[in-house]
């Protein structure tokens, strides 16, 4: 994968989308220039899962977004999307791996340092390290919060790009962005923003600046 | 699939085991004859749901029963398991047997005539067919119970093998077994019995005289 995909990296929750389809938000992102989009469903049935999934891909694919599908492979499967992105408690990355192929964008998430330094030796392209700030997306995380200089300290150890998630908004993505992470991973900061082409362009060229 | 695999076939509920483990009473159940066995997990998480998937397919493989999962093609393809069920919320039959290959087995739930109907034009090697009788297990149910009339009245208009489930129990599995249908799926008549080997035999002998 190329690792600016993961600039700025929008991880979706149809909760948050203050009554606007997924479709609509993920459209607005995709035209504020968001990098990359992961499908997160803990409710849908599969088959409506996968329905989405198919929408979203008609939608991103033709603007070379990859679409990722958090913790199912069978919905990246049935969808033909570019990746999966799992847990610590999803399916083993050696799994995914063998079940999507050596061309497909797989993600792991981390949350203490033992985790970060485990997900070295497993075969993924990136880590979503988190949470950078208290959040009340997830609420079932191991360790306390990164901040700033935790991801630098991460950066440091890590071999593999790391995109930082939980918390970060427009107010704090400047600090975040100075740390060295490949990218930001964010769900209300453009689920629930006002308009989200514009907090994705913000966030976008906050990192952009960052990483100078 | 040989359709004498659906004769007795059971589909798991951990929290109907009386605090044994799944393994356990998929042994016992085994060891009593049943035919072919679905994992079903609404809970679990990813990683856990391929262990177990990985657990049971160890114990049965060698006894040369089927093992499918239910609803997960992500859980099948990880642990190398023989099928899967899905149900009409679920990925569609055609996708299923696209991602599991033309040699697995993939069975489809109905519960009224329509579907039954639409199910015979999909890629399945059976059909689940249910109620036949009012059950706890699953609650969210479209039709009225089949009954053994509906069931007889069902074989005639499917040209697949129809596997009836839904409050099967020891005192009503004559009248099911004198239907027509090539078999039973059992929920708690199995999973919740003082000795599952036990009340698997004896499923098992009542449907094989009901055949005759």
């Amino acid at each position: 994968m190329n690792p600016q995909d993961l600039l700025v990296y929008l991880v979706t929750d149809r909760s948050l989308c203050l009554g606007r389809s997924l479709e609509e938000v993920v459209a607005r992102a995709a035209e504020g220039g968001c990098t990359m989009v992961q499908l997160r469903e803990k409710e849908a049935d599969t088959g409506e899962f996968v329905a989405l999934a198919r929408a979203l891909h008609k939608l991103l694919k033709p603007l070379s977004i990859p679409l990722l599908i958090n913790d199912r492979v069978d919905v990246a499967l049935a969808a033909g999307v570019e990746g999966v992105h799992v847990g610590q408690s999803d399916m083993l990355p050696e799994d995914v791996r063998r079940l999507m192929g050596p061309d497909a964008i797989v993600g792991l998430s981390v949350e203490t340092e033992a985790e970060l330094l485990d997900a070295q030796n497993r075969p993924v392209d990136y880590i979503g390290i988190g949470p950078v700030y208290p959040t009340q997306t997830k609420k079932d995380v191991k360790g306390s919060p990164w901040g700033p200089d935790g991801l630098r300290r991460a950066v440091e150890l890590s071999s593999l790009p790391l995109v930082a998630i939980g918390g970060v908004q427009r107010d704090n993505v400047k600090d975040v962005a100075g740390s060295g992470v490949a990218g930001i991973a964010v769900v209300s900061a453009i689920c629930s923003a006002p308009s989200p082409t514009e907090a994705t362009r913000e966030l976008v060229r906050t990192m952009k600046e960052g990483a100078r």
